[in-house]
């Protein structure tokens, strides 16, 4: 088989040399030679040798290269990455790719394109590096209904929460050191918010649940509003602050949220720490299953590529039907996207934080003002006032109830006149 | 699709069971309908309704049923299965077991017959649980040369040695605890002295190796001789005691053994606690990714089990190339047996407790005898003897060595007049 690779930066100099390194180990797995014919890429990668491999410099030779099988999309972004995923699919080739946000912005056409050309695109390492999540979620746990999943997907973010536990660092202390080591970026918004996880979680989400990509409809909240304070109240409660992408499905529908999570110190996920990720899926057979690694980095993404590589080799020609099919369920059975329900009908518990003047009756009203809302206060630490403050941190954790009741009990509870400022807000989940 | 099953034990039923439920679900995802024609089973099993199933109390007849594509073969043990396998094979039908004894002990004989007949035999089921281990090893991880692997893999010595720990009981109680939950068998000596670890562990390494199934040279120690205190004392110096199977490639050859060891506690796989499964598996590209999930069940076993029919469905009439390696990697390129090392040539670190007299000069005579050995000690607690006790116990951990140097020092230590019976010594892994 022979494949054409574009884009020459980390994953995909990464990709060469793993492939160059375990060629016997590769051969052997997928039963036949898989050669390197092309790579385009606009300029060399000091990291890796393609002395003994064709390079041009524009990528979409690759794309017509009659000689390509397969095209590795290592380009990223999602304009010309798009257009040279379409020219390659056109041109009857199958596609691996590690990009997620051309998956999760443009997969359904793609899928689409790649149906009525009879090829295939496979997208292992477009989410959570090297760990096979898409290949579970597509075939291991092809027995259950997924019910719901949650993952660490973004490592620039579990990075930052892990320095703030462990260090007592702030947010922007952890973000710079985050920066100095290379694991953020200058401008760090798609990961520290939330929309790199959200590209993740709609991927998964679409195996899991047998759903076309939503990405417009995932509710995103990022970690640059977490407090060091509110990480050490939660470890207080037994719990730690982790950044989930979350899927879930109700009678309703299919929940999807990217926020700031508290869950309890017991679970596997809770102690996820540093750059790595982790998806916990839990299908009605097999109960929760855990999967951890490596997110990014040249080689866990070079990793997945190949392992898709190896899948593509296997089955490059046989009927399009005898392949697993590209979104995880054939197309006739997909659902539909009304099915994501508006965030205001997700339910959660929530962890408040309140700054009550120190006066008899404050806790009564708020838990009343609870109360009305069919919310119960399940934990509550008052904490001492700093030496000469009035103000008093007052901790709480709330029974599950739907988004938009909590967002009215804050409301209510910001008006109080024993109340200051904004009510701090950060969602739980059991995961259990 | 055609599928018979074999057994309508724990596993059978749940899979009857959870085929139904998921009907849709399945068929979506393998682009077919499958099938239960007819299942084969001595009894009926009340927690699984076969009212609509043509229901032999021959197990043979779905061997020979000319309308059954694929076995499903759930009745255990190793004599009968073998032969019930054989029989599938040669009338050309492909086999899905969950039997880990019948594939580690006669997996290579099994292996061979299908691929002269050009059927499949699928074995998820057969390591731990649920969890989608084999498809990770073989297709998930298949760009990688794994270098190690380490499992939790017996669901009751795992629960055992956490009821040790959480509860301060014995091994004894803890056992008795087990098999009245019906953890543990009334002879546990299959669980608790890792014959069923040993079973999972040639399996995995065969996959992870490519290398053909050895079960006859794992090194095998069980958990009967854990005691509570070194329980205790693992956890003063940061470590947690598992009974892990380990598989390891060196320079020289593979490592296979089972064995009770002392793992940092801050390894995720540390903390899998319970009847939990976990496999941690080091890839050279990948890095370390760990996989966790219900080792046992009637569900989470029938979760794979599934998994496997659906692969099986994907892939009926493809060529045998098309498919995945049955043993990992193609039948050419697989080492061979003699690659497992002796347990002497292994490298480990030991934990030990001496009880000592308290005497001038004692622990200066066991560090020379390692020292002399090669081998240094890396941490040493001497703990205060009991009220009116002349022996002090003495907790030490090694540096790394070769097996065969361990025990030459742990065998003059023993032979030292100011030591009390016999070196307790438990193997420490890093895992990192």
């Amino acid at each position: 088989m022979k494949i054409g690779i574009c884009g020459l930066g980390t994953v995909g100099g990464g990709t060469v040399n793993v492939m160059t390194r375990n060629s016997a180990e590769i051969a052997a797995r997928c039963g036949r030679s898989v050669e390197i014919v092309q790579v385009g890429a606009r300029r060399d990668n000091p990291d890796c040798d393609t002395s003994n491999i064709n390079v041009s410099r524009e990528i979409f030779d690759v794309a017509n290269n009659p000689d390509v099988d397969v095209l590795v999309e290592l380009i990223g972004g999602t304009t010309v990455a798009r257009e040279l995923v379409l020219t390659a699919i056109a041109n009857g080739k199958h596609v691996v790719t590690a990009n997620k946000a051309l998956i999760a912005e443009h997969g359904n056409e793609l899928f689409a394109a790649a149906a009525a050309k009879g090829v295939t695109i496979a997208y292992e390492a477009a989410v959570a590096g090297g760990i096979p999540i898409i290949k579970s979620l597509r075939e291991g746990l092809a027995g259950n209904r997924i019910e719901w999943l949650a993952g660490i997907i973004n490592g620039t973010g579990n990075y930052i929460l892990t320095e703030m536990r462990e260090k007592g660092r702030s947010f922007e202390e952890a973000l710079s050191q985050a920066q100095a080591l290379g694991y953020a970026e200058a401008d760090p918004t798609f990961d520290v918010e939330g929309i790199d996880a959200a590209h993740k979680l709609v991927i998964m989400a679409s195996l899991a649940f047998g759903m076309p990509l939503a990405f417009d409809k995932v509710f995103t909240e990022g970690i640059s509003g977490v407090a060091k304070d509110d990480i050490q109240y939660a470890d207080e409660l037994g719990y730690r602050i982790k950044h989930l992408g979350i899927a879930r499905r109700t009678g309703e529908g299919v929940e999807l949220r990217v926020h700031p999570t508290l869950i309890p110190e017991r679970r596997l996920i809770a102690n996820v720490n540093g750059v790595m990720n982790a998806v916990l899926v839990n299908g009605d057979a097999v109960g929760p299953t855990l999967y951890y690694g490596a997110g990014a980095g040249a080689e866990a993404t070079a990793s997945a590529v190949i392992a898709d590589i190896v899948d593509v080799a296997r089955t490059l020609n046989v009927r399009p039907d005898q392949r697993v099919p590209l979104a995880g369920v054939t197309q006739e059975s997909q659902g539909d996207l009304d099915e994501v329900l508006s965030m205001d009908d997700a339910e959660t518990s929530y962890y408040m934080r309140i700054s009550a003047f120190d006066k008899p009756g404050v806790m009564s009203k708020v838990a009343t003002i609870c109360s009305e809302q069919g919310i119960s206060i399940e934990a509550l630490i008052q904490h001492e006032p700093a030496e000469g403050e009035e103000l008093v941190p007052v901790v709480l954790l709330t029974s599950r109830a739907r988004e938009a009741q909590l967002q009215e009990a804050v409301s209510q509870i910001e008006a109080l006149d024993t109340i200051q400022g904004p009510v701090v807000r950060i969602r739980v989940e059991p995961l259990g």
